[in-house]
Parts: C-alpha cells; structure tokens; sequence
C-alpha cells in the first residue's frame, strides 16, 4: 500500500489516481470504527485539530469533529461569528497565530476561493479544505466517489450525470475532476446559465437536456439550490426549474435500472429532488452523511502521517 | 435492581414508578463522582452525545455537557444560531443526517412541543428532551425529585405546591406528573390567566390564593416568570404579579417549619422569589443544580444501556 | 521551588516575585509538551475547565483551551452571544450556579473591570481572569514577561517602552506592575489623551515623544489601537496617529540592537506596526504565542495544586 505524500488536502486537483485510492481504502478500513460499541481508537491522541469555519456549516463541523474525536484526537472549533481572530487581522497573520499554537490539522471553510491554498503556505499544520468558495470541495468529492465505489464496485467506466447550478458548485467541480480522474464519464446538465464556458475543458460532456443526461446514468448526483446564494436572475422561478431539472421518479426511468441517486445535502425537498426519488430504494444520501465521517477520519490519519498498516486499536 | 427499558426519554409521562425510582438511584450512586479529586469514571468512553439546542440554554447544556464528560463520552454542541443544518431542511431530514453519523445520544433542546418525539422516530440513537415548548421538561422534573428525595427521604406523601405561570411551564408540568405518579400531592397557583383549564386533569390542585396554596406545604417550588416569553397582558404589572405571589419570606412561613424552597433558575430576584427567601437555609436551589449532572449522568448512562451494577470506576 | 499559594488569578498586583517566577518556571518546562509528536500529558485528567468569555476573544479563548487539552482537562465553553446563563441573572447568580456543577476553574473574560474578583469571591473553584474591562490581563503579561526572559535571560536590569493607548489597556497596566515588580524599568509613550494621569504611581515613566521614549530600549511592546473601542476624538486622524506612534523600522533603530518587539495581537498592520517592524528578526510576536499557550498551561496545573515535581508524563 503506498503512502500519502502530501501536507494538506486542498483540492482534488492535487491528488493523483493512487492518492485517491489510498484514501477511499484507508476510509474503508476505518469506517467499521463508528459502528463498534466503543467508537473510539488511540491513533490520533494527542493531536490538536482546529476546525476554522468562515462560514457556517453545522454539517461539515459535525462530520470533522465527530471524525477527530473517533481517532482520539484534541478538537477546537473556531466560528467566524464573533471571532475576534478575524478582525483587522488577514487571513495570513490569522493563519500565524494559529500555527504558534503548534496544530496539527487545520480544516478550513472560507467563502473565497483559494483561501485554504493561502492557509497552507503560511502554516506547518496541515490543512484541508472544507469547501471554498466556488472552487472545490474535496472531502465531499471523496465521500462521494466512496460510496459510489461502495455501491458499484469500482469507479472507472460509470457514467455519472450531475444536476443543476454546475458553476456555482464546488461539489460538482470536485466530482467532475475526481471522477473523471478515477475513469468515470462525468455528463453535466442544467439551465443554460447556470453551465460553465469552461465545462468541457474540465472533462465533463454537457448535456442540455436532462431527460438525454439521465439516458443510461449509473450514478444520479443532484446539487442543491443555494437559495441563498443565488442570482434571482438565473432562472425565472423555482417552479420553473423545478418543472425541468428537479429529480422525479419519472426522469430516474431514463438511467439504469440499478442507478444510485446522490446529493451533498441539505436537500431542498420538492426543488431539486422530489421526495419521492428521495426516500426511494435507489437513493444513497444518507449513506454519503455515514461515509464523510469514514472519509475524514481517513484524511486526518493519512494527513498526520500514519501509514495504511497501524491503524489497528 | 430493574432495568431501565426505554430508547428515549422524552417525557416523564413515559416512566413507571420503579423507572424513576431507578434513575433516582442511579444518579445517587453517580452522584459523588463530581467530588472526586479526578471526577471521571471511563463508563462511556467512545460513546458520542450530540447536544442540539434550537433554544439557546446555556445552563441546561452544561450540565448535559459536564455529565457526558464525566462519563468519558464525547460531546459535540450544535446551536441553532448559524446552524445550516437547520436551514431549508425539516427536522426530519436532520434527524436521519445525525443519525447517519452514529450518535449514541441526541439530546434536544426545541421550541416546538413534540419535536423531541419526532426526531426519537427517526433515529436509532436514544433521544432525551432537554425541554420541548410547553410540553414537558423531563430531566429538570427527575433532577428536581431527586433534590426533594434527598431532603425529605421520599416522595410519597409529600405536599407540594408549585406557584407561577402554571400554563406556560414544561417544568410545572413534568414535575406535576412526576410528583403525583410517586405519591406525593402537588397544589398549584398563580393568577387565573396563567392557570390550565384542564390542570386538575393533571392531578394537581388549584387553590387560587398563595397564602391558602403554601399552607403546610413540605416542598414549594416557584416557577421563573419568563419576561421573554410572557404576553404582557397576562397580568398588570410585574410588580404587582410579585405582590401577590413573589415568594416572600412571610409566606414561607405558611408551609411547614421545615419546607424547602425550589427554583429552576435563572432567579428573577424581587420578582416571583425575594433574595431573602432565596438566599435562606430554606432554600436547596443550588443543590438543584448540583444533582442536575448527576441526574443527566444517570439518563445517560441507564439509556447507552448500562445496568447498575457495572459502573464503578 | 516555592508553592503557588493562591486560589485564583485574578491580577499581576496579587502576585510576588516568587510567585512570577515559579510561573514562569512552571511555564518553561511545560512548553516542550506542545513540540511533542503526542501533545498531551495526564497531569489534568478529570479535571473541569469553563471557559467563560462574556467579551468575545477568539484567541484567547482557543490558548485556554489548547492549554487545558494538553494536560487531558475537560474543558467546557460559554460565550456571552445567546448565553442564557447571563440573562435575568446576576454575575454572583451565575458564579453559584457555575459553581454548583464543581468546576475545577472558571477562566473569565469580562468587559467589567473587577468581574473575576467578584466571581472569585462566590465560588470555590480557581478563577483565572483573562482580561476584565480596563483592569488587568494578567495572563497577558505572564506570556509577555516569559517571552522577554526567554529572549534577554532575566527581567530585572531591563528597559522596557510600552507604547500606544495607555490609559485603556489592560494589557500595559498589567506588563507595568509586572515588570517594574521583576526590577525592569519602564517607559510609556502615547498621545496626552491615552495617558492615564497616575502613571507615575503604577511605577513607570512617562516620555511623551516616541523617539525620546524608544531610546536604548532592550523591548518594545506596542499597544493594539481598539479601533472599535475607541473614542473618536482621543486623536484626530489613524493617520496622524500612525505618522506619531505607529512603529517603523526608523524608530526601532532608537532602541538598542538586540532589541525586541512585541504586540498582544491582533495586529492593525500600518496603524500602530509596520509589516516592515512585524515581520523583521526583532518581532517575537508570534513567539508571545507560543509561550501564551505555555503559561496558561502553567497557571492551571499551578491553581488546580500541582506542584512543580509531579508535572511529568
């Protein structure tokens, strides 16, 4: 088994086939851990991991601190709401403070993209990116690509289709780069101006229509809605969109009869994913929630420096 | 010595006399590990407790937080200011994402009457109500039992007399089914507008006037005047709320010689308690809070499903 | 070596020379736990550390707790923002009640000068004032003055100039009865309407103009300009400020060669420091630190009654 070479997990664009390998079976080894009586090994005890959340994400947090805590590591946790690091203070001098408090992991989200790159530069610790900006969001790619391996066996030679505001998603330009990567065909399909001009250079074939995406798709991945994030100009109405690209029982008839349905979460029920599709048989998303804790305790251990073999309580 | 037999606690309407008896014992023998020159005892260790507060109740989740500590679980706090888990998802759904994270314990704090038996339908962890609405107020009324136990040596046969805004009061009506289920008898006052029609449906007794209400009374227990949450036409004037049924030292002496005088906290001195009375050897409000981590340690312990004979140190 | 013979921590001008040094001591040969692979000793177990910050202070919250985790203490945080604790209660209210949950020590930060003292006073528990309105900061000065020793050798014999806001900062009132208690002499320096009229009383000199005032230093400490605490009309422009006050490499070269410069953080880059100062060979700021992390790590082990043999792994 080889070994993770790498300070920090900024994007998926840094990983090569075999990182990404390293890590889906690292996970794989470790996910057994959350199910045991005792959910709890020695291997990371005495390391501090601070988990720096510019933006709030209760979901994100969880998963890391949950993933820390069942390796026995220290957690501290840093909201950017009433954080007085934050004020008059860069994200660098903010980055050497944290450093002089010797961490062993920082895990950062930040609604700039490539702030986590600049986090890296500054500290010794290592760093991961828990979604920046509209750049990537590796973790979810990886526990994505987890339990699509899961589920199907492998990843290479599945066809994968991604729904909705592609240009503004950091999951979906995560998942395209390591799926494509890990020799999946990546189809992506939404409104017109939610589709990047770049879209095919990133390896994805972009089909308008979601009825031709979904033709013969192993893998369904729904993005949400950023409500909150959203130009209200990018689509007339929520209805509307709904009416073309939210993910019915009727639409899921166009993939494979074994075809498994994804989404990040939050899901915006009756948006971009009916109930329906989403409690049925064919959906994985509450697998996906299991899976990050699993993905992230992998990604700290390899990060730290344990190696594959001693993991073991 | 029994067992206790529940997923949940959700309610003491839920728990048979030998139930509260045991939980009462339990946090008995508990009890002195908060003493303890290293008040720790490894009974949970890599067990996890998600504390999950929609309300803020800064004391009610330290001493859930401090309970689970001294049992070596881990903790994890999720607020519901900034918590996106919350936003655009129903409970439901963030019932099954924290479940999909394999919790042992969530322990919710809502505004909502019954939200903690929603989320207990949905997840396999054991859910205990720190607190729902107007519903009940479990572990306060079980902390609160405790403290007069103590006191009194038992519960049966006691007269107790709960005064305040008797409608609004998870606490008044966890206590009174508490109390009347362990054979002690509860009077209840307070202004006709904070009273409930059905209260005598309750087991307790109305007497209107407080002076009639505490006569040898062997326990009263006042309830804290939610300035937030009171609509202000419920009675004229703070003062004059405070003048009839602020608990004066005049009044104590109405009950029993040797009556002891609760509070849940936080005090509203000079409104519905006078320092006087609080501050008086009557007075076993911090005690309260004292047996509240030995109760919580109890609750916790009974439902990650220890028996009672295994939890030395 | 000596014993620490105090309860509590609650301000520089309570302590003795041997208390500062066995401080400080204590501090040194716990510094190396943070280097460690395994960052954790058990000198701690089982002991309760609240965090209790009414003023937000992300960063001294988070050396606290570093602090506690290192020496295996739980640790437990409040902050102000939705701290129902504080609403309707008095500070003495909350001190008994926090009390009444047997913490080991309650770490204050306070916007009232003297808020520790009161705490102090109600509760059993070690109290360590973490910076009460404009009083004291004394950990602030700890970290400072083991900062200047680890650089210079000693403290006593040492000319130190503390520059800015001297009139609102806890932070110089702190370094000056510390510092002129370990046989250093200090200088202050500012605009007339940020200096306190007694500052010859507190024991250190007062020059008004910044270049007389630099002159054969062996430290520089410059003072944060709380912008937000500011009164507007202490000075006219943060231009005019920074042209008199503001730390430039010209100034510096007023001191001595080896002289060294120090900022509590955060740092206003190009108000009251330049990046040129902050980032050059003198500037121990990221050092102070460091060694912030160290000193609490001793305070607690000192105030929770470890003495200075035990402290070992």
């Amino acid at each position: 088994m080889g070994k993770f070479d790498h300070k920090d997990l900024l994007g998926i664009g840094q990983l090569s086939v075999e990182d990404i390998s390293l890590i889906l079976d690292t996970a794989e080894s470790l996910k057994e851990i959350s199910t045991r009586d005792i959910k709890k090994v020695p291997a990371l005890r005495g390391k501090s991991v601070v988990n720096f959340f510019y933006e709030p994400s209760t979901r994100t947090r969880i998963s890391f601190e949950m993933a820390a805590k069942r390796l026995s590591a220290d957690t501290v946790s840093i909201s950017a709401s009433g954080s007085s690091l934050v004020k008059g203070e860069t994200l660098k001098d903010t980055a050497r403070n944290l450093q002089a408090m010797n961490p062993d992991i920082i895990v950062l989200r930040h609604s700039s993209s490539g702030a986590p790159h600049l986090l890296a530069m500054e500290v010794s610790a290592g760093v991961i990116n828990a979604g920046d900006g509209i750049n990537e969001h590796p973790t979810q790619a990886l526990l994505d690509m987890f339990t699509i391996r899961e589920r199907k066996g492998r990843l290479h030679d599945l066809d994968v289709a991604i729904i909705g505001d592609i240009s503004h998603s950091r999951v979906a330009r995560s998942n395209i780069l390591g799926l494509t990567k890990m020799g999946a065909r990546v189809t992506v399909s939404g409104p017109p101006t939610m589709m990047p001009v770049e879209i095919e250079a990133l390896g994805a074939t972009l089909v308008s229509d979601p009825v031709k995406a979904l033709k013969d798709k192993d893998v369904i991945m729904m993005l949400r809605i950023q409500l909150e994030r959203q130009n209200k100009t990018l689509f007339p109405t929520l209805r509307e969109y709904s009416s073309f690209f939210g993910l019915t029982m009727r639409l899921v008839r166009e993939a494979r009869g074994d075809v498994i349905i994804m989404h990040p979460g939050p899901l915006n029920r009756g948006v971009e994913i009916t109930s329906e599709v989403a409690d049925s048989p064919y959906s994985v998303i509450l697998d996906q929630v299991t899976n990050g804790v699993a993905v992230r305790m992998a990604l700290l251990y390899l990060l730290i420096g344990g190696s594959k073999g001693d993991n073991a309580d």
